[in-house]
């Protein structure tokens, strides 16, 4: 019994954890980090900034969860795209529309507009570390698409840094108000992107 | 005489201040914009700080400048490179060429790496209306791409906004004692950013 509520009000935790994230994430949208105050964070969630608190210890610990929540996302989408059985040049435009859904959105996309260096060096290398397993997790999908003659052989570190750099790079100018859905990019960017690394038969 | 003498030390003027955007840029690329002093900037010059100020008002004037040069010689490529008489496929990767080579070199590569948020908003505006400048020159290029059918039909727009998000984000990644020079991050994103435009024949 006592089990269970402790697994209850861990979720309750959680939950709340998740909300003050979410609100965190659009203050720093809003404001940039330096910007955005932890009153405004509270505020948003009619919390009191002592009560925020409670969850984390400061504004630079929700940057870290933040960041750390949109890796393991990011992670996730990559390896399950790259299990799948489907041809390289079809996971390569899932992925790249699974990291702009990711990006852009509410709660995430905020992390991505955001610079790490605000964050304490040991969790700017684990942030770092999951940036790189990303990466790893694309540059591989490239890899067995020429391995299965999909792509034309092409140097796929530099092939994943450009498509990287091309998604990464939206966070600077999307505007959720703009005329461009999320979908609409992505299905432009898949076919740019992609079709480069197509062998021309 | 007169005039010539005036003439004569303008000269000196101007290539006194070449040099110190030079050693700012470098400074600026070491320890970033915040971390990055105006003595570091004069030291490395042998000048003095109070020399230096003769030149430039503070940090962020400097910054103003290299970022207005650099903005500067890439829409002067970009525009020169859109009147060449070579099919626009050839335009667009001798422009991503030249971008790479303006950003990844010494003096002007510093200016992006550098945020322009901490320049006065009525210097930002003139530094964005530059970079927009120089986007939209890009994406006259593939306009015209499309229109000669050496492009498939796409949004001109987004495919300028993929390629300048490859090309800018070298920045966050090249290293001069990594193992590409520019000219082979050249050649191949300007073979996977094109390809992915050309008509399918």
């Amino acid at each position: 019994m006592v089990q269970k509520l402790n697994g209850r009000s861990r979720d309750r935790a959680l939950a709340r954890k998740r909300e003050i994230l979410r609100s965190a994430a659009a203050a720093f949208r809003r404001r940039g980090f330096d910007g955005a105050s932890v009153e405004d964070i509270a505020a948003g969630l009619g919390m009191t900034k002592g009560n925020l608190y409670y969850y984390f210890k400061d504004k630079r610990e929700i940057l870290y969860f933040c960041q750390d929540h949109s890796a393991d996302r990011m992670i996730e989408e990559a390896e399950r795209i790259g299990r799948l059985r489907v041809p390289a040049d079809e996971k390569l435009r899932r992925l790249i529309g699974a990291q702009l859904r990711c990006m852009l959105d509410e709660l995430d996309g905020a992390a991505a507009h955001l610079e790490v260096s605000a964050l304490p060096p040991a969790r700017l290398d684990r942030i770092l570390a999951k940036r790189d397993r990303y990466e790893r997790a694309m540059r591989g999908i490239v890899e067995a698409g020429v391995r299965s003659r999909v792509f034309t052989p092409c140097d796929a570190k530099l092939a994943a840094l450009a498509i990287l750099g091309a998604v990464n790079w939206t966070a600077k100018w999307y505007r959720p108000d703009g005329p461009l859905t999320v979908e609409q990019i992505s299905a432009e960017f898949g076919r740019i992107l992609v079709q480069g690394l197509l062998r021309r038969t």
